[in-house]
Parts: structure tokens; C-alpha cells; sequence
């Protein structure tokens, strides 16, 4: 069908030539309407049509098809990216929706408070000056809100922002200067190497073991790197699974302090606890060392964009100066939406039943994993968190292995991007976010396939040498 | 009452102590209850005291108070900043709820269609899987009403992002790395200054007459600064208010053309025409050389979040990996709401109103400028956008100016801010958004009194020989 059409493009139709009816082409082709609309939007995603809404497709213009204009004047202009692209492509995009999807973050429509969310943003719509300008820094009682989550934090040192990437954005090219250094954890978020190489900033890796980053290593890496930040997600980190002990967390603030550096702490998953509650977030003992991002996106729903980032003394003023460029302020209705939803009644309930949910997606996942991998290995189960970080057999590549799962309709991620160095490994990342129980142990089943391919094609290219760091205990 | 809080909490109340309660402060100082909250809030902001919701307000812990903790190791590592602070102090601080704001460029409340956007907002908000994840380049349909209005677009060349700013901050990040000049409107668009400051960019000023850009000075500075960027606003410009007329914008393209060069064209007051309809936008023309930015938070109100960017071959590329970085994708109700709204009957009859307000309001603000500075210029009366700018009579200081009227009551902006280089002049800008008609007339009314003082203060350093920059014409 969408062969066909490409051809047809080709061959019969013009620039500018309305292609037949959706019903038309339903019927000659003998398809469902739904084929239909997704071989269009494949064709207008490659500028081969173009949509009027209301009007029809038409054969694209000449200006408007790949390869019509000569762009090559803006490839000068441009110059060489400083963003990896291909990175974003797996982690960004939207699997199709046949894909069981095991790579994305976020929760599934299952696991958000959609109801509560849908009244409490109606109210906030409705009230008088709800679309109004709202301060810069945000609404008060949400930012007494996320101050009582930050150690009690005041509230003069809390900044709404629209979700945790904008405020990592925020955060990272307030505190450091293109070029200057930024210690990370390795493996670290993605999202948090993404930004520092946006911004032109050089993550330095800082190894961690099963219980995060090690303290030693952190403090020989400020002084042979000169870096004054150290970016860090100690509780359920992203992609291990790791929680920082209460020691560790003593010993990573008292390096700070003897350094005199920040630490930036992402507490993107402390809503996400499974077994017991999560230790106290670093910046509950902080006299100005921790800038700390905690956001309500991934505990509530991916549409619910709303971050609060808490920093004091000088680096909050340089913080609030470069949000108010990114975004001047954060919608009013989405601020006071979210504000009822955490103040009622119906988020303790949403916690609840959101951790009983994220425990048996979990266990289902280790189980799974352990059935259908036996021969990779699961380091870490999570105590709280969406991910498995899971790391395959000697001599798998992690993009042949995923290239695999995909082919077999699972989406996982490649581990290689969550290093910033060299890799200590082959891994990929599981995540249980987006997935029922039910598609969760299909998918690994599949992977159980998409692992013996990724075998198979890797035996011969063995004795090819690909280099491999040397393994990390 | 606030002076006297001060002075207790000095005096009687130690660190930790708990303040009266608002109802006993009412009684004790004989004041309404509104007072006795503004003041709270200011020593909130202040740092002397923290509220506790629900607990109620203390004196606040050393730490909490400026001066308590040692932040001197902060300076050091922040360094320098490149953003100019205390600009943004006028133009994006709310003022005071007592002052006439004409410093203000979003719409009051008055103007914004709140009703409309209330229950698409509500509906929007209660569609199945509306909080959930939706495309990185924002939903099919809002992006097709943004192809529209960028002369017939293709959708795929549309990118949402969660406002204006957001768009110019993201565009300038993708079409040019830190230390590329970047060619500016003299005067410029303030924002636009702001962000290409943060990101460590160079602006270049351009020199405008009555009617916008003059084409050979901007061919001279493509020559002579090497920039491949020139970012304008040509219709309604912030804050001239000059529109670009027909054959300047032909000129301008091409020259871009020749030049192979990117024109950022920000149409941000397209929607707020009052005489006649704004020309078409440079992009209608566009063959890749026009990144288009195009708001609703202008038209619509504060707090609708939404922005169109349009951007062809690899810079649309580019710029959707810069900003996926900054916020992955706008709150899938928000885009829904804003699609429902601009949709809508309800949209051209609030286009209609917001017309007939505005040129009232402009009418009123011209015709009050002749009346009450009758020693002040206003070269240019716009035919759209909602800000006049005004020249200083000769000696005084825009600055001063601008104090003497917020001591009258009265927010203005300073003209200084706006210019990238020295400015040509002591203008300010009065912008007729935010106040309806009578306080425009009133406030402006004050400004004559500032002016007499300005005029006032500054015969005597006259002599004293401020550095002014020649006259240009």
C-alpha cells in the first residue's frame, strides 16, 4: 500500500495533484481505513505529500520533497553538531504503537491519575485570572509545596519549571560555562549527558558499583578534572537502579563542602518507591552545596509538565535568570492543576496504587529476565524506580541485540548512550514505565529470541577484536 | 506595619519563634488582613521569615537569612555572569498591584478570551489519553494550523514549542554556536537580545528608520560582521512598532538569498493588527532561508503556553534535537486546548474585540502622549502590536525617567535596555496591553509630572557631559 503509493507518486501523479479519498484507496487496495491514514503520514513525514487538513493530500510541491531545495548553504552555516542525534532517535521517539514498548520512561495511561488530573486542571481553567501572567519563580503554594519535598527548603528557593529536562537544561547552563567540566555518574541519565553536550559542557565519568557512585572516585575525579559539579541521581538512579547509602550520602556532601562544588541532584523517581520508603534526599542536610529537581512527570502523567528546582544563595539568582529566557513563567492552569492533584486526597491513593502497580511490573520483569536471558545478568532489582538495567552475555553488541528486539516487536534501549566514556560493558535498559504485566513478560520472552540472534551474529565478529574496556569489578 | 515587624522581629522574636496570627496583627496594628498578608509576603521574600503552610509563619533560621551562611565559594564558581540581571528586573517583574502597568506587553485580563479557553481547556483536559506522552514535534492538527499561517507550510517543517521566548531560545541555540555574531534590529526585540546574550552571542546592531530595516546597512553588516543570522521582527516590531514594507521585504530575502544567510522572523504581534491587515509574513516567500516564530501567548493570554516554529531542511532538524533537550514536548491538553481555541468561531470574534480594544486603547495612549509630553517624539504611531515608542526630550535620562514615574505610580521601560550597541537616543517604551483605556490616560498624565522631573534633575549634570552617541537622523 505504501509501496504502491510511492510508485504511484512517481509514475502517474503531479506536483500539486489531490490524491484519491481514503475511502478510495480503502477500497482499492482491499486495506483498512487505519492503513490508509498511516501510509499518508508516512508519506507526509517524507515530504512526498502534504496534508491540507480539511482539503485533502496532495503530491508535494518540489520545495517541499527531500532533495527539491538545495539546503547545502545551511549545512555551512550550521556547521558540525554538538548533539548526538542518533541518540535521540531510539529514547525520543514515539515506538509504533504494534511495538510493545519497554524503552520509554514514562508511565502508561494505566498507572495515571487521569481523573484526578482532568478536574483538577477543569477547576484551575476556570477560575478568574487563571490565564493571567503567574511570577516568574511560580505560584507560592506550590512552591511551598515542592520546598516541604526539598528538606523543608523555604520557599524563597524553589523555581517551578516546565518538568525535570527544562530544569536539568536550566540547571546545568546556569551553574557552568561552555567548556568547564561536569562530573557524572557513569553509567548516568541520559537526558543529563544530553543537555551538558548541548551546552558545550565535558561529563567527566565518576564509577559506580551496586550501591552508586564510589566516594573515592568522586573526590579524585574533582581534583583531576577541576570540574566544581557533579551531577547525580541517588535514589532509584536511572539507569541502574542504585540507591546511595546514608554513609555514601554523608561522604559525597562533606567532598562537596571540602571542594566547595554543587551537586545536582535529580530526584526524578523518589515518588516511584517499591519496597520501603526512599533515605532522605541529600539536599535535607544542604547549606548551599545541592541544587536539587524534583519533578511531577513522572509520578503523575507525561503531560503534567511541571518541575520544581530548589538552589540557594547566588546560584538561585543565576538559576531564575536563565529559566526566565527559556520560558518566562510556567502556564498558570498547568501550576494550579498540579498543585490541587499533590494537595489531595486522591495522590496519596494515586501513590499508593502506583506502587503496587510498579512492584508486580517489576517482579514480573526480574522474573522474566531471569526465565528468558539466563545467561545475562541482573545486578541491581531496584527498590523503587522503572528500569532494569540489564547486562548481556560477552560478545553481544547492546545495538544488535535491541536492533533484534525491535524486529521482534519490543522496544529496549541500547546501554552504550548512558555512558559518558567508554562503555564498561554491553547493556540495555528495560523499562516497566510504559507496559503492562502481560506485555512485560511477552517482551522478554521476545527478547529471549532477539538475545540468540544477537548471539548468533555476534560468534563470528568476535575474532574481529572489537575493542572492549576492560570490566569494572 | 511592616517597618514595625521588622523591627520586632529583630528585637522581641528570636529564630524559630512563631509570628501572631494575621487575625491578632489585624487588632494589634489596626490594619485589613490584606496588608498584614503583603507584608508577610515581603518578609518572606526577604528571607526573615518562612511560612509554613498550615503551621503559619516564623522567624526564619539563620541559614535562611541573607548574611547567615557563607555563599562566597558560590561566586567562585559561578564566574561571571553574561546575562545582564538587572534588565530583566523592569520587564519581567511583576509590578506592584497599586501601579499603572504600561511596562507590560501581555494582554490584561479584559482582553483575554478566558471563557473560551476555560472549557476547551476542560474539555481538552478530560479527553481519553490526553495526559499522556504526545509527539516530540507537537500533535498533527496544531502544527497544520501553524503551517497555515506560515504561508502554507508543510506540517512536517512545524515544531511546537511552550512559548515565544521558548522558540527565539531554542532557534538562536540551533542556528548558531557561542561567539557567533548574530545581526539584530536597532533597536531590538528585548527578549531576543536577552537569550542571544545568555547563549553567549554576539548581536549586531542594524540600524532602523520609520519603516524597519534598512536593507543596505543590513547587506553592509553581513559584509562586515560575518554573521549568517539576522533575526527581525517586520511586522508591528517591539518596540518601534514599524512594519517592513513590500519592497524591503523583498530586498531583505533577497539578500538572505545571496548572503546564504538565516532570517529569524518573530511575528509575535501578527494577531494584534488594528489598521488594515499586516502584509505576509518573509516566509510565505521562503525558500529555507526563514525560520518562522509564531506565538498565541501574545494574542490569547498570559497563561496559553503555545508557540509554532517553522523551519525547513537541515535547521529544522537541528532545531528539533535543541528542543527536545529543553522541554521533549508541550502538555498534550495545552496543545489540544490552544487547537480547540484558534479553531473556533470564538477565535475570530475575540480577534474582533481584542482589535477594537486595542485601537482604543492606542488612540487613547497617542493621543495622551501629544497632550501631557508634548516635549517627547513619537515618530511612529503602529498600525498593530501594543507599544509606543517614545523619545526623551533632549538632557534627560530614560532611566531616571522611568524612576520618577514608578514613584508616580506609574511602570514604564527604559529604552536602553533595548538597543545592542549604544543607543541613539533616551526613548521609552509604553506599552497599551496591560491597562485598559482611563488608566492609560491617567498614568500617562503622570508621566508628564516625571518628565518635569527628570527635566528637573537633569539640567544640572547636563554639563557634566554624559556620553551620548550622535543623533541618527
Amino acid at each position: 500500500m505504501y509501496a504502491s503509493l510511492t510508485k504511484q507518486i512517481g509514475a502517474e501523479l503531479q506536483a500539486g495533484d489531490q490524491l484519491p479519498t481514503t475511502r478510495s484507496l480503502v477500497s482499492r487496495f482491499g486495506v483498512s481505513p487505519i492503513t490508509v491514514q498511516r501510509a499518508l503520514v508516512r508519506l507526509a513525514q517524507e515530504g512526498l505529500i502534504a496534508t491540507r487538513p480539511g482539503h485533502g493530500a496532495f503530491v508535494a510541491e518540489r520545495r517541499e520533497r527531500s532533495g527539491g531545495v538545495d539546503y547545502g548553504w545551511q549545512a555551512v552555516v550550521l556547521g558540525s553538531s554538538t548533539l548526538a542525534l542518533e541518540e535521540f532517535h531510539d529514547v525520543f521517539t514515539l515506538p509504533r504503537p504494534d511495538v510493545i514498548p519497554l524503552g520509554v520512561g514514562y508511565l502508561d495511561m494505566e498507572a495515571q491519575p487521569s481523573a484526578a488530573l482532568a478536574s483538577a486542571t477543569s477547576r484551575a481553567a476556570r477560575r478568574p485570572g487563571a490565564w493571567d501572567r503567574v511570577p516568574a519563580e511560580g505560584i507560592e503554594a506550590l512552591r511551598a509545596w515542592f520546598a516541604r519535598q526539598a528538606g523543608d527548603a523555604s520557599v524563597n528557593d524553589i523555581l517551578i519549571v516546565p518538568g525535570g529536562q527544562a530544569a536539568l537544561s536550566t540547571v546545568f547552563r546556569a551553574l557552568a560555562t561552555p567548556g568547564a567540566p561536569v562530573l557524572v555518574e557513569s553509567p548516568a541519565h541520559l537526558g543529563t549527558l544530553a543537555v551538558l553536550r548541548a551546552a558545550g559542557l565535558r561529563p567527566v565519568p565518576v564509577p559506580c558499583d551496586m550501591d552508586g557512585v564510589r566516594p573515592d572516585l568522586l573526590e579524585a575525579a574533582f581534583k583531576a578534572s577541576g570540574g566544581r559539579v557533579f551531577a547525580c541521581q541517588p535514589t532509584y538512579a536511572n539507569p541502574t537502579g542504585a540507591t546511595l547509602p546514608h554513609d555514601r550520602r554523608r561522604a559525597v556532601l562533606e567532598i562537596a563542602r571540602r571542594t566547595g562544588a554543587f551537586i545536582v541532584e535529580d530526584d526524578a523517581a523518589r515518588d516511584l518507591a517499591i519496597d520501603g520508603a526512599p533515605p532522605a534526599p541529600l539536599v535535607a542536610d544542604d547549606d548551599g552545596h545541592v541544587v536539587y529537581v524534583r519533578s511531577l512527570t513522572k509520578s503523575a502523567a507525561p503531560g503534567l509538565r511541571i518541575a520544581g528546582v530548589c538552589a540557594r544563595g547566588p546560584a538561585g539568582v543565576r538559576l531564575r535568570a536563565v529559566q526566565v529566557l527559556a520560558d518566562p513563567f510556567v502556564s498558570g492552569p498547568m501550576q494550579e492543576a498540579a498543585l490541587e492533584l499533590v494537595s489531595s486526597p486522591a495522590w496519596a491513593r494515586h501513590l499508593k496504587l502506583l506502587r503496587s502497580i510498579l512492584r508486580h511490573r517489576r517482579d514480573v520483569a526480574v522474573e522474566a529476565v531471569r526465565a528468558h536471558l539466563p545467561r545475562a545478568k541482573l545486578e541491581i532489582v531496584p527498590k523503587g524506580g522503572v528500569v532494569l538495567w540489564v547486562e548481556l552475555p560477552e560478545g553481544v553488541d547492546d545495538v544488535a541485540f535491541a536492533r533484534a528486539g525491535l524486529a521482534r516487536g519490543v522496544h529496549v534501549n541500547p546501554g552504550r548512550a548512558w555512558f559518558p566514556a567508554e562503555p564498561e560493558g554491553a547493556y540495555f535498559r528495560l523499562s516497566y514505565a510504559g507496559a503492562g504485566a502481560t506485555a512485560i513478560e511477552t517482551g522478554v520472552a521476545r527478547l529471549g529470541g532477539a538475545l540468540d540472534a544477537a548471539l548468533a551474529a555476534g560468534e563470528p565478529s568476535r575474532s574481529s577484536g572489537r575493542m572492549r574496556s576492560p570490566r569494572s569489578g
